[in-house]
């Protein structure tokens, strides 16, 4: 396919267009097939983006994509064609919209609600600059539950400015969109839309300040480009609601039938064994058969977080808010002060979104929530706005709270059905994959203590957390014979300080999947500062916004790498 | 005035009750006038609470109030009308709803919007264990403008649970409502209630699945009592919105002519000097009339950041969103990416409300917005929802961010600024109240640069960031006769490592008003861990949730105490 630029596509006729579509779909479809990426969702906005490119002028008309799942062919058409093929790959083009990569990304999304702030936001530069172009946000159903929508809605009014929201309604976020306003966005859809206005349902919306257009079939490329016109039109003088309806997967059979399993894929994913998020659906399901306590609350992923067969048996004991990270955090709170043992399970990235919940409704409140945190550390290819690379930087500060990363899955079993006698607040963060499970450690798991995995006479203690670090310290101690005493520290908070206090060697090394600011590295450097004799030096990830790649190639450049680790403990500590 | 409990008040008769709200209005006006708290806020609520108490049975029925600045009267009618008198003294009773302090308190609240999604929380565990009894939030028009309250409206239908949520409306959050949610509830009181149900504007909360009812006048105690009588029947089968109007600060005129100023009081304070507030409204005003490009942005508390007169001068360059901490942090990062200069004021404890946006909207994205941090550090009488005291630990893990805390008003104003021509992200903190302005300190701002105070020989370096913690150093060393080196540590982010790598002194003490956890003295710690020779002890406030009290008892018990970093010096560094 010849680079096509947006400015060309308003030379093309109505055929052209359509061809188009077509080449976008099979290039999106051939590249994710191999590079891994956000199918369905960007399979379905095709038409949309075409029609967009087609009737506005980018970049100086600014683009939105709420959460980002869904830039594609945006990128395609934006002089990103030729390099498109790198696409999530290391130095290659992002899965989301990056203003670093292109003029015509004017803003950076991945969690979900953004847009529509950051619309308004745009918008009103323009009004103060005195400037005149188009702000246009493209919010899917999924996101608009998103309590950020509302906050946005409520302010535009008062700032007085006009902006455009597409409401990309395909009935999904990630899971099925749930809650009453996916209800009353059906209800919409019900409507016809050559209905007379008093004839149709009273629009919410309006309510608000917006003009409401819809619902219209999104997938239709002239259809949108006739509205699109129109609605130009229209932004001159008020802000208005494109509400559309599209299929997810779009044009390619099996994501159509499958919109859930082709949300995301993967590329090369080789699990060595029951993978952390099947242990926590497997072991939930265990526990909450004896123990009529346990709940489970997520947002939004529930299949991706192993919880798909705990919500099937356990319909009354599962909750999931959709993606509402800080509501559903809230509902955990309630439940446990109620006498209930939730588990709310949550990215790791995802879990920033409710950080001031955690820190007053759960722990200021000491109630026993527990925090499952998956895609914890480097997560890969989905970049900046998706490494878990913070986790234990924001929880360690926060009082009252116990947080676990275990070794490996063994572990993390044993840790889940010691969690459900732990009465206060508890965060066990582990990675996506699970590629090891070590045979070294002690037989009894003990709550809250560190352990031993090898002993040694070296003078350094390797101190490492969670399985990809514990790896690393086996790996460089075995570099060296073995000669050095490699620890679990399965607690990052509090620390074990009893074995602490007793360790001989005085070089101590940690290793964390974590950024170095503030992660567990710190936290044994300052509880050592007042120590005499002890040396500190810690590996983790580096204090930068990592980007997309491999976790391999990502670790090896910003984290705990071993080479780096060996040449250090060669050079500086003989 | 004899104890009330609860229970009694359903023995009185309409004139009793009536009297009983005259002797609850004048208890708290006195307690409040001596002890400081929410005065007006309190007195809107008396009729509605005493109808509540009538009409309910709690403990068994839970209440739940958002914020928490409506419950006193709750309070004093809930056995605490003994100890009372201790209000927002330390070991007294909280001016929040505190679990720790009564049955009658089920839910901890201090940050907004909390209060639906934590009633259908209640609400679920009810269900769940096969329990009956009532759950009631209350919310203000200002927090209902919080994107939580929408997730949680959203979630009720699929949580199929029934709940009362009472809207009392009074047109203030502390600053004036704002917003289209605020427009459109004056929109329904202008509905007679008595108007038949087709000719009333068609209510939103009712496609959420609310029966909704209002607007009644919140004061009438008749009307709240029989009201509340037929919605408890109607919560078996249903959950519903009572929408109540009522007068901020109702019966104390003051307080009813002057709802902005009196929503809180703080008793016997004394500022000696400018405020850093004012000095935030006088240098962005003086900033902002020579450039064009500076915006303000609050969420809501407008005046007690200081910022009323610049709110006035440019209206077309300020924005106040309403209580919607996440709204107003990714306008600040949209108004940057079109090349303004925003500024968010906001508290401390409010802005972890927004952390998720300020690493992936303003850091990850490197936009130049100033976060400007009021309240910062230990704050007194609110208590643990409202100390200051992790900001540091959780602005200091975000990359691209930078974090300065000046030592005094007049480093603030400079440090203002500055700010105009810093191209990335900054956070500023400070306290509420200014006590010292030093004489001690080079003339010429160096951004970036700490600044040494004094200079010793004594063998120890003081490090100590912002007013109060400066102002103990120089207390400590002239203890010692001045021998020891005082550093203005006046960026926590980044560190000045020219200045940590030439400093000769061996030990290192580290003061700060922030948590010891990810705190500025963990990150000198991390900082020299690997160096030999370097000791440091960190001062600062205790890994815990700080209660209620006075600034200064605060900082004795929990803080950097100056006697106890004294005794250090003098036993341990010998």
């Amino acid at each position: 396919m010849p680079e096509i630029e947006g400015k060309e596509i308003k030379q093309l006729n109505g055929a052209e267009l359509k061809n188009l579509c077509e080449r976008l779909r099979e290039k999106i479809i051939k590249t994710v097939m191999t590079n891994g990426g956000h199918l369905s969702s960007n399979l379905g906005v095709i038409e949309l983006t075409v029609a967009l490119h087609y009737v506005f002028d980018f970049p100086a008309d600014k683009l939105i994509f709420d959460v980002g799942h869904q830039c594609y062919a945006h990128k395609i058409l934006s002089g990103r064609d030729g390099s498109f093929n790198t696409l999530r790959r290391y130095g290659g083009i992002s899965g989301f919209p990056k203003r670093e990569e292109s003029e015509y990304d004017c803003y950076n999304t991945g969690h979900a609600g953004t847009s529509v702030s950051a619309a308004l936001g745009f918008a009103k530069a323009r009004d103060i600059k005195g400037e005149d172009y188009n702000i246009i946000a493209v919010i899917g159903d999924g996101s608009f539950n998103n309590g950020l929508v509302y906050e946005a809605f409520n302010s535009l009014r008062p700032l007085n400015t006009n902006i455009l929201v597409i409401l990309n309604d395909n009935g999904m976020s990630i899971s099925p969109t749930v809650g009453s306003m996916h209800e009353y966005l059906e209800q919409l859809s019900r409507d016809d839309v050559h209905k007379s206005k008093v004839e149709k349902h009273s629009n919410i919306f309006e309510k608000f300040g917006f003009s409401y257009d819809g619902v219209y079939d999104g997938n239709d490329l002239e259809v949108m480009i006739s509205k699109l016109f129109e609605i130009r039109e229209k932004l001159k003088t008020q802000s208005v609601i494109l509400h559309i309806a599209t299929k997810k997967g779009k044009g390619y059979s099996f994501c159509e039938e499958n919109p859930q399993q082709t949300h995301g894929i993967a590329c090369g994913e080789k699990a060595k064994s029951i993978s952390y998020s099947e242990a926590l659906g497997k072991t939930l399901i265990s526990l909450a058969e004896k123990n009529p306590s346990i709940v489970t609350v997520t947002a939004a992923m529930t299949p991706s977080l192993g919880l798909a067969e705990f919500f099937d048996k356990f319909p009354l004991r599962s909750i999931d808010v959709g993606i509402c990270e800080e509501h559903a955090t809230i509902l955990c709170a309630a439940l446990a002060a109620q006498g209930l043992k939730p588990y709310y399970a949550v990215y790791s990235t995802f879990l920033q979104r409710s950080f001031d919940e955690i820190v007053i409704d759960i722990c200021s409140q000491k109630l026993p929530v527990t925090i499952c945190i998956d895609r914890a550390g480097i997560s890969g290819e989905d970049g900046e706005t998706h490494q878990g690379v913070f986790d234990l930087s924001f929880l360690s500060l926060i009082p009252e709270l116990t947080i676990a990363v275990p070794k490996d899955v063994n572990e993390f079993e044993k840790l889940l059905v010691a969690s459900a006698d732990f009465n206060a607040p508890l965060a066990i963060r582990y990675p996506r994959e699970c590629n090891t499970v070590f045979d070294c450690g002690e037989e009894q798991f003990v709550f809250g203590k560190w352990e031993y995995l090898t002993r040694g006479t070296g003078g350094i203690a390797i101190l490492s957390c969670g399985e990809r670090s514990v790896k690393t310290a086996l790996e460089i101690n075995e570099h060296f014979n073995n000669v050095y005493s490699v620890i679990n520290a399965r607690f990052v908070k509090p620390l074990d300080t009893a074995l602490l206090n007793e360790m001989h060697e005085n070089i101590i090394i940690t290793i964390e999947d974590n950024s170095l600011s503030g992660g567990f590295g710190s936290l044994v450097c300052s509880y050592y500062s007042d120590a005499a004799n002890k040396r500190i030096k810690s590996f983790g990830c580096a204090d930068i916004f990592i980007p997309h790649g491999t976790v391999e190639q990502l670790t090896k450049i910003y984290g705990a790498d071993k080479e780096t680790i060996i040449s250090y403990i060669g050079e500086k500590c003989g």
